[in-house]
């Protein structure tokens, strides 16, 4: 029998399943949205479960090939103890004991994890990130998602919490972050300042913004971070414009998680980075500007994810296998 | 015998040296002042060989106690291969074999370190963070220095260069740094920054710091970090501010490498700490109001070091006796 993991990666708009084996190819996939934050936490465990159930029928009862665990990929804080969210910002989640509350409906051992470093574990495996001993992954999508793959172990920190990159203060009393705090990078280089960004320009009446606003037939509210992407890509100005100013903060958090880290490869991932060179060459540009002792020292790469949107749930399902495996 | 070995600690503006034994004691000491970085290389190299030919004849010929290894404490960015300092904000060296050009002159086999990472050894092995399964130091002295010793390695990252934390900006377009940028953290967080805020103060013929002029009989140049230290101690409501201030900037650079690394424990060190609770207690209200999360997960603390001054040469001594145990 070939072990199988189902893997789950619960985002701020969307919950990714797939079934991976072990070579991280997905076998099978379902998607729900991402219950709002407003839901109780019961209603987003409600979404797991039926995503796994969804996945677990998919894959032929008795046949060669049986899913053996789940891994969770969650946009939280996650406990030390891999079980619990400790805190969410874009959820309802506080002390939630997720595993536990998932064991009582799935059948195989659930393992949690954050989705960051479920991406980073995926990319380091997989992806853009092979053979890398000191890996930093970035993660833009809702906010940033963070994690690091050093000499091939996740690095969890010492409560569990390590990578969250996205709440690093880079201007003081800047935007106010759903954290609670002000000024955190995600509210600079991230989906979400992407889209804000836009739709400022389109409420400030701006002329910059008018071919934006006919792609979205004149409703700013219906502006999105792929729209966006996809504008630029065909030349918009404008929407390259706003890429490359999300891309300048990007280099500005880059550069300081390489002052204290010193990785040899940062990949960028999540749904900006579809965006591809037009986000990583300005956040090139700012990163070589901003890094100190420049052109006296060697420099990480900055490289675009190779395994997309995947990445979280591909992690989370290899961790889960790699985690049974050892916990067996 | 017992193996000893010299640690010699380079920083800004102290070439200090001593004879350090398996359990972290200093047996003998000797100290200079750092050549100006206008200074050549080579002069810098003549005060480290003058130290440590202090150092080695205080040490019987003969005895049952010899010295077995120098270990470097530099002030640097120190490359991976642990032997060239490829650039040092606060003093004239640019790729610098700084290893090769010492081993001419001195007949024990040399290990260079940065100096912070030195220090995060020394403390993590005999000071304020022994047991400690996930340590970040950060050194407030002429800038920032910072290390980290996980699951008891010291990190260096994949060129070497990891913890230079001083260097990661805290504030877009703010104070000029020595490395080149701006807005780094150690403009607004170190001993230049506490003498430089006393001084404007001064030269701002500000009534808050007559007595401080007081002090310095009236030479704002004769100010130092040690003397607005002791002045607060003795109750100067402007030095306590002063330091108060640097203590907040302290914690709202602790608040993002806690976001980034999740330590369990921060140990303070350097020149600046010698103030104690008057700079930690300020640095952990910024931090328990900057730290994501907050309220909802374990939080590291932070700690004042133990070894002092010492523990750059403690940690580099440590280090090179080690290091040559499993080279050899």
């Amino acid at each position: 029998m070939s072990a199988l993991a189902i893997g789950i990666d619960i985002g701020g708009t969307k919950v990714a399943g797939g079934v991976v084996d072990h070579a991280g190819r997905v076998l099978e996939r379902a998607r729900r949205d991402t219950p709002h934050r407003s839901m109780s936490p019961d209603v987003v465990e409600n979404t797991i479960v039926e995503v796994v159930g969804e996945l677990m029928s998919a894959v032929p009862a008795g046949g060669t090939q049986q899913v053996v665990a789940v891994g969770i990929g969650a946009a939280g804080f996650v406990g030390a103890d891999r079980a619990t969210v400790v805190f969410a910002p874009h959820l309802s989640w506080r002390h939630e004991p997720l595993r536990d509350a998932l064991s009582r409906r799935v059948a195989v051992p659930i393992f949690v994890d954050n989705d960051a470093n479920a991406a980073a574990w995926a990319e380091w495996r997989f992806g853009a990130g092979r053979g890398e001993s000191h890996l930093v992954i970035v993660n833009l999508g809702t906010g940033i998602g963070g994690g690091f793959v050093i000499h091939g172990k996740v690095q969890r920190g010492r409560f569990g919490i390590a990578g969250e990159f996205g709440h690093m203060q880079v201007v003081p009393n800047g935007l106010r972050c759903e954290c609670g705090n002000r000024g955190c990078w995600e509210q600079y280089a991230s989906g979400n300042a992407l889209v804000r960004e836009a739709r400022g320009l389109i409420l400030a009446r701006s002329p910059m913004a008018s071919d934006l606003l006919v792609h979205v037939g004149g409703d700013a509210g219906a502006l999105t971070g792929p729209l966006i992407t996809s504008a630029a890509q065909a030349g918009d100005q404008t929407a390259i414009e706003l890429l490359a100013e999300i891309g300048g903060w990007l280099g500005v958090g880059i550069a300081n998680l390489a002052a204290a880290f010193d990785p040899g490869t940062f990949v960028v991932g999540g749904g900006v980075s579809a965006a591809g060179d037009l986000l990583l060459d300005p956040a090139r540009e700012t990163f070589r500007r901003q890094l100190p002792g420049r052109g006296y020292r060697p420099e990480a790469d900055i490289v675009v994810a190779e395994l997309g949107n995947e990445a979280g749930l591909i992690g989370a399902a290899d961790l889960a296998r790699i985690d049974l495996g050892s916990s067996g």
